[in-house]
Parts: C-alpha cells; structure tokens; sequence
C-alpha cells in the first residue's frame, strides 16, 4: 500500500518574500518548527562570527578570498553584499539536499529571488506576503515609537520599493492574521509537494499498479 | 483591511480524474457538499431525461440536432458520445462563471481533460487520483461479489488504460484514506486560490498600498 506521504519525492525551495514588517521571519519561524521536511540552507558569509554562533550551523564563515573564488567559479544559488559583508547560497549544498527529497526555505528579497528562479525555475515555489493595508504596515514598521519619523519613512520606501516587485512570484497572500497567514502558505507547501513532477516515487508505484 | 479571502479573483477548473474505484466520485461529492465556491457545471445532453430531473439544474436536455450544432459552432469546451448518448460542456455558461470567481468542478476522464486543457489551459488544473495498491483496486472494483470473473477483468483493463494516464496531470494523490484524500485535494484547491495570476483583486490592493 502506498500514500502520498510515504511516496519518494523531489525537494522543493520555498521562498518567502515581503516588505519588512509583513511577517516573513515570523511565519518563516513557524515553518522550520511545525514542519519537519523543511529547513534553512546554512548560507556562506565574510562577516565575522558573533558569540554563540557554530561555523558550518549557522553559516560557513569564509574569507573575503574565499567568497570571491566561490562566485568566480559560480558555487553560489543567490548572493548578495549587506551593510559591506557578503552571504551566498552555496549550489551544491541544495542540489544534493533536493534530490534526496529535503525542502529548503529562503528568507530573501525580490533580487535573491530572481537569481535562484533562474537557476532552479522548477524546483522553485515562489510566495510573496503582503500586509493588509497601508496604516497596518505603517504601524509595524512604527515599532515603539522611538524612532524619529525621518528613519520611519525611510522604512516605508524600503517596504513600498520591495512591494513594488509583488508581481514576479508564484503565489501572493495577505497577512491580516499571523496564524491564517501560516496555514495559507502551508497549505500552499503541502499542495506544491503533490505536484507529480516532484513525485519522483510515481513512476515506480503506477508500473507497480500496472503489472497483474 | 484586505484579507486573501476577500479579493476579488478568477474563478478556477478544477478536474479530478481517476479510474473507476479510486474513490473520485466520493472526493467530487465531499468537495460540493463541504465547499462553498465550487461547483458542477451543467452539462448538455441528448439523454432523454428521467423523473425526478429537471431541465437547466441537472442537464440542459437537448435534442441530437441541437447538439450537433452546438458541436459545429465550437460552443463546448468538451464533449464525447457515452452509450449513444452525448454530453458536453457548454463554454459560455464556464467562462462567464470564471470571471466571476466561481469554481468548476469537472469529474471527467483523460479524454475530456485534453480538451478542457487545450481551451482554458491556465484556469485548469489537473487531479489524478490513484488507488493504493492494486489489490486494493481489485478489492473496490470486486463490489459485492455478484459480478463474473469477466466482467471484473474488463474493469481491471479500463482501470489501468485510465491509470496510464497519470503523466498529464499537475497533481497526483494516492487515495489510501478517504478523509486524507480529500483534505489534500482541499489543499491543493485553496493554493491554487491564492496564484498571483488568479487573485485579479491584487492590482488594485497593491496600488492602495503603494500610494499615500
């Protein structure tokens, strides 16, 4: 007897995308602790490491060198420079992980995005978070109430600026309620894996049904 | 407050297909009782109508000639001659359901899944549902022990030409629980929902958010 559940299957790449303050680390927390088939690809970076932190758990921390000859020899999925520190997905990492059937979840902006749809476009489920109005997006982004407006509504421009690229994913979901926003996108994860091209198992199991 | 069930979307098609005895004619009828936004389309037929039908809710009952006219002008999104008697799926009355948000369920075999695909290729989408094992096919497709060796072997042969089928769906369940089959096939039809390119309600939520 077979299930869905039980049958072999490709991994997957969840991106999860949103303006600061749509609840993308929240939602993205609530994924790696109630679903065990998904977790974070442990990125490279040149920033130093900070107390606490694990090389090769948290990130493999590398040299600036270093990092230059992975994107020469083209070893990174995404990669980016932040605030003067380089991170980068590392490609052989997610490859082996998909094949053996283990999904992988990135927290990225619009740019990432791009750069992973590109190279892994069929293994890729793109989802894009978005607040449920504006003054709900304004009163996040507002914190508490500590900060001058001047660096609010540069905040609000980052937001509005990564809204604008809203139309370059797969699915869209409005976050008014963290636990209903959680749902959606697993129920999107659970029906993106029932997708028969990720169903590697399938072809074994209907010559299986095939045969008398 | 926007809210991803309240923006106004195009409806879906969603298609179930299986072999006789992997459970689609109870899935089709658990998603019609327990969901509010899908439903059966009302097909055409020559088959004269039994009592306790009525005209326009359960077939729209047509004489041959009308329906070969109908054939002609490339008025069905699907059709197909059934024991003498043809049935077909009136375009018009689909379309103008779509635009409106409303979902169609189709139970229909490969044959029709072609021909819905080749017309409304991005409002399908595509279910197979196959049994667990083949003993357990056996098992459904023995019913209640009445029937002769033959006539079974010919519904083990009609059920494997329609299994061979299963590489042009989007999706494949195994149906080895009802209840599990069924909560999938929800999951699968909510996702679906939420595609960026199904939610026509997020342009003008979008350009809300983005001006001040």
């Amino acid at each position: 007897m077979a299930s869905s559940d039980t049958l072999q299957r490709r991994g997957l790449m969840l991106i999860l995308s949103s303006p600061s303050g749509a609840g993308k680390t929240t939602i993205s927390r609530m994924l790696l602790e109630h679903d065990g088939e998904i977790r974070l690809s442990v990125s490279a970076t040149t920033r130093p490491i900070r107390p606490g932190e694990v090389d090769g758990r948290d990130y493999h921390f590398v040299t600036q060198a270093v990092f230059d000859r992975m994107v020469e020899e083209g070893e990174f999925l995404e990669w980016a420079t932040v605030f003067g520190h380089s991170y980068g997905t590392p490609k052989a990492q997610v490859k082996a992980g998909i094949r053996e059937g283990q999904d992988f979840l990135f927290d990225i902006d619009w740019q990432g995005t791009q750069q992973l749809y590109q190279k892994m476009e069929t293994d890729v489920v793109r989802v894009f978070l978005l607040p449920p109005s504006i003054d709900e997006l304004r009163r996040r982004l507002t914190g508490r109430g500590t900060d001058s407006a001047e660096v609010i509504a540069a905040r609000m421009e980052r937001a509005r600026a990564e809204i604008s690229h809203w139309d370059g994913y797969d699915y869209v979901v409005v976050n008014d309620d963290v636990q209903a926003c959680f749902e959606k996108v697993c129920e999107i994860l659970h029906a993106e894996r029932m997708k028969r091209a990720r169903q590697t198992g399938l072809i074994g199991f209907v010559r299986e049904l095939m045969k008398d």
